[in-house]
């Protein structure tokens, strides 16, 4: 029987674009931003706009629109709040357009504009991509968004948490060593996930700028169906039963 | 206490040149040409001048060279034989400067021209590279050569183990996110290093060109105390006490 085949990117220095021309790409941020675009779907956002220059941001708040934008930690003062997940509240973003500033996401959608479609994985909404990809019978890059390039341990954990998920079933299969570390990875990491990250690099940039409070939150499963899809420069949150 | 600082770097794609300009860079291609390296030593040879074209391994050929050859796991015609370890026999490298190609190591190397200095690691010598390491007192990359740029798992384990050893004294420390997965990886593989390995994608690819015979003996620790050190376009082999 042919098998659907599951490959992980660990950087995206590392991302083959022609490779991967007709695979679903799974853009993963853990922290914060694909957790916070997530978390802005299930208070009922209608839309998000991934840009990657504070400019673009001003140029956008400066047309209406609700502008989630730091640099190193602070808000633009042009922004009406951060990238965290918790500034992302029904009160703020239901029916709402909102642009987002990711300089590294923006980069990565870019990367991955030859694939047949780009979406957004977190933990919030695992069990909701998984079940929307095995729909797709369709070859699948987990694309861990990494940091200034470099590997980081948390979209890693959680490229091995999608990776146990799909190749658990008969449709994927993978002969890449990449997706194999990922699954040992979280086969470690999984019972006891909030103390697993204590060690990672991230965490304590988070913590240094005592931006950490929201890593539980993006560590817990299924918070919500909403899949965020990617089409045409705009993201919207389709619900996944 | 001031401590040295260990980072991995998992492939020549993810390399920060300008960042390690004061490390010592270990090179590391398990399967096969840095174990083939650290053998040609323990039998002997008396230089090795890595090159990363045919057309230059042809140049030395006709210069009167010994050389080690392969292209797509064939021997090339004019060499005297491939890039196995096994080919690195005492009776053929014993004295002689040998050219070695190797498209991959050569390009690493030139990346890490700027390190304070290069040295090649593989099981084969890693008690003796991490001797020598000690005594520097410098702060080290570990430079998985990875495969095609992407990832692999054979030179991360051994990263890892690496990692183990330079961080259980008090020297090093890491807030590296590669280390830690290195060193996760390699607690995960090092009770059975061979059957860990099966499911490496480069392990296949020997196989299936019937060159795996050489990869239980490239997992074996310490059998020589051969330390390869990169000069000016040549490695020479140093005995570490």
């Amino acid at each position: 029987m042919y098998k659907l085949n599951l490959e992980t990117c660990f950087s995206p220095a590392l991302y083959e674009p022609e490779r991967h021309s007709g695979a679903i790409v799974v853009v993963i941020d853990i922290f914060r931003a694909t957790s916070a675009m997530c978390t802005a779907f299930e208070h009922g956002a209608q839309a998000i706009i991934p840009v990657a220059t504070v400019d673009e941001a001003r140029e956008y708040k400066g047309k209406g629109y609700l502008v989630a934008a730091e640099r190193d930690g602070f808000v633009l003062d042009f922004a009406d709040f951060g990238n965290s997940p918790f500034n992302f509240t029904p009160e703020r973003v239901e029916g709402k357009t909102i642009v987002y500033s990711t300089t590294n996401g923006t980069r990565i959608i870019s990367l991955a504009a030859a694939a047949d479609s780009i979406i957004i994985g977190s933990f919030l909404n695992i069990s909701a991509a998984v079940r929307w990809i095995k729909m797709q019978k369709k070859d699948v890059v987990l694309f861990c968004s990494g940091w200034k390039n470099r590997f980081n341990l948390e979209d890693t954990i959680f490229a091995g948490a999608m990776a146990a998920r799909l190749l658990s079933g008969t449709a994927y299969t993978t002969i890449c060593d990449s997706t194999y570390a990922a699954l040992d990875l979280w086969s470690l990491a999984s019972t006891d996930l909030i103390g697993y990250v204590e060690k990672v690099a991230q965490r304590s940039r988070l913590r240094d700028k005592n931006l950490d409070d929201c890593i539980p939150f993006c560590l817990g499963m299924d918070f919500t169906r909403k899949l965020p899809v990617y089409c045409d420069g705009i993201l919207i949150g389709i619900e996944v039963q």
